[in-house]
Formats: structure tokens, C-alpha cells, sequence
């Protein structure tokens, strides 16, 4: 091996480790102050990292922010997934990890991102795609946790209801702490869901 | 009647189509530019009311905005009302109704209204309390849209889980035109529901 070679590893190392706490500092900094508070230079400083290399890691604001969304994310999912190695026996656990998932910080940043989006051309097409993305990735998620067989008609549209109530469910919780309500109706519909996907 | 008398109620007639106006010129500015770029000065010349009459109704833009998201819930829940004078016979076109009321500007007006309150203290307060108002009136409506009976165990939440999805059919509508997918989710969960509800 090289100096080069062996010098070349941990720099790497640091490298990833910088972008990864821009990503999550992202995220913090979107959910704490939404899209008009969040900026590259608040989001640096926030990850005790200096402009310029922020910069170096993402060229422009919406790079920065659109990457940490879609980071966390996928992060999310993957711990969802870990949550229920094999599949999972009971559903509404499931349908409770799943509802966990839209009331974070993580949804509360997409929730600013997306509603920027709306008004920003900047931003909007990549958010449209990411919003896409992440979607049909949750929904897989979903429908394999549920083990649910999308072959019978009706199933898929019966798991997309869920999500977009999970959506829905995150929207409530914004303001207020919606924990207490939220659970009652989670124990609802994690029957009515039981009883449809049987 | 007096002169002062015959005057007034021409000036009162006035001065409520001014406010009904602003109000929906509030709601669309919102709802088209967000609350970044909906000031009192954007809405006071879209409606082509002075600034100083806007402020003469509307003393600050919290004023302004809340009262405006307000004043067209009223009138969305109106609307709602007079589409099944009778009540409904036929709960799937009360869900599709339902749904309708979180697709639309209102919806996109309040959305860009909750995000700014979860960031702005001055807002927060005023915009968490008239959300609960407006929650409880659209609760009241669809129980009795929906024919449902509250005293069964169950069906309270059912209700409040089913507006919870017609709140994230709204976010799902928000950068993109969602409305095929969204037809099918509604036909899939209104079938759901009825059996709930039966």
C-alpha cells in the first residue's frame, strides 16, 4: 500500500463523517426553523463545520437540504425495517412503528421542504421526485411489514389509505401534542386494517 | 328613519363586502404565494382595497390571515352542509365530499398557515386554537354526514381516523395533481368505512 493509498482511507472517513452531520444538523435546522430559517451557513455552523466545506459537500441550499431529507429517510426506513427482521407477527405494532415514523422530526423537515416547495421553482421538481421516491419505498416497506398480498384487489389502495392517515396523523400532531387522540385512533384502524388485509 | 339611519346600513353593507374581500383575497394569496410572500399590502391590492382600509379591518397580519383561513372554513363547512340538506344517503359521496375540503386552496391556505405557526410564536397560539375550532366543526359534520353513531364504541375514532386521511390526501395533493391515485384510495376506504359504520 502506498502513503497515498493508506492516507487516502481515513480522509474518506472524515469526509463521510462532515457529510453526515450536515445531513442531520439539516434536518434539525428544518424541523426547528423551517425552510426560511434554514440556511447553509446556520446549517454549518450548527454541525461545527466550516462554511467552505459545507459548501465543498453541497454546492447550493437545495442540494444540502433535499440531500438530508431523502438521508434521514432512508435512515428511517431502514431502521423500520430492522425494528421487524422477520416480517412481523402483529400488525398493529406495525401500523403503530409505521404512524412513529410521520410524527418526528423527520416529517416535520419534510413537511417545511415540501411546503416551500409549493411556492419555490427551485426546489420544486426535486422535491416532487424525492417526494416520489421516499413514497413508493415507505409503501414497500408497508406492504411487506403488513404482509400484505397487493395481488388482491384492493390491498395496495387499503395500505395507501393507511400512509396518507399516517400523513394525516403527522399534520395533527404539528402544533399540538397529539399523542393521547392519535392513539386511540391508531388502535382503531389498526383493527379496521386487520380485519381488511385478513 | 333618519337620514344617519338610511346612510348606515348602505356604509355597513359596504364595509362587510370590503372585509369578505380581503378575506378572500387573504386565503388565495396563501394559498399561491405562501406565508413569506402574503403580506397585508399584497392582499389589500389584489382585493383593490387601500392598505390603510385593510388595516382599518385588519389591524396585523395575524389578524388578517387567521380570520381569513377562518371565514372560508365557514363557508367550505356551509357549502359541505347544504351538498346533503338531508343528511346522505349514500356515505361514499360524503367521503368524496370530505376528501374534496383538503384538496383545494382552503386546504393549501391552512397548510401554509400551520407550518408558519409551528415556527412563529405570534402566530402559534391563534393558529392552534383556530384549528381545534375548525377540527371540531368538520368532526360534527362528518358524524352527521356519516350518519354515525358516537355512542358505539369505536366509531369516534373511526371518524376522526378517516379525516385524518382526507388531511394527508391533502398533503399528497400538494406538488403534484394527485387525484387518480387518490380516487382510488377514497373508493377503496369509503367501502371500509361503511362496513365500519354499518
Amino acid at each position: 500500500m502506498s502513503t497515498a493509498d493508506r492516507d487516502r482511507v481515513p480522509k474518506q472517513d472524515r469526509s463521510r463523517a462532515t457529510r453526515q452531520r450536515l445531513l442531520e444538523a439539516a434536518v434539525a435546522c428544518l424541523a426547528e426553523h423551517g425552510w426560511a430559517g434554514s440556511t447553509v451557513t446556520v446549517v454549518a455552523e450548527r454541525a461545527g463545520v466550516s462554511r467552505g466545506a459545507a459548501q465543498h459537500h453541497f454546492p447550493t441550499r437545495e442540494d444540502l437540504f433535499t440531500a438530508a431529507v431523502e438521508y434521514v429517510a432512508e435512515e428511517r426506513s431502514n431502521a423500520l425495517r430492522e425494528l421487524f427482521p422477520e416480517g412481523a407477527a402483529d400488525r398493529r405494532a406495525v401500523v403503530t412503528a409505521v404512524v412513529d415514523l410521520y410524527t418526528g422530526p423527520l416529517f416535520r423537515a419534510a413537511l417545511h421542504l415540501w411546503v416551500a416547495a409549493s411556492n419555490e421553482e427551485q426546489l420544486r421538481s426535486r422535491v416532487t421526485e424525492l417526494e416520489a421516491r421516499v413514497g413508493r419505498e415507505t409503501h414497500r416497506i408497508a406492504i411487506d411489514l403488513l404482509h400484505a398480498d397487493e395481488t388482491r384487489p384492493g390491498v395496495r389502495e387499503t395500505v395507501q389509505g393507511f400512509l396518507d392517515m399516517a400523513r394525516g396523523l403527522g399534520l395533527a400532531n404539528l402544533l399540538t401534542d397529539d399523542t393521547a387522540r392519535r392513539r386511540r385512533v391508531v388502535a382503531q384502524w389498526s383493527d379496521l386494517l386487520e380485519r381488511a388485509l385478513r
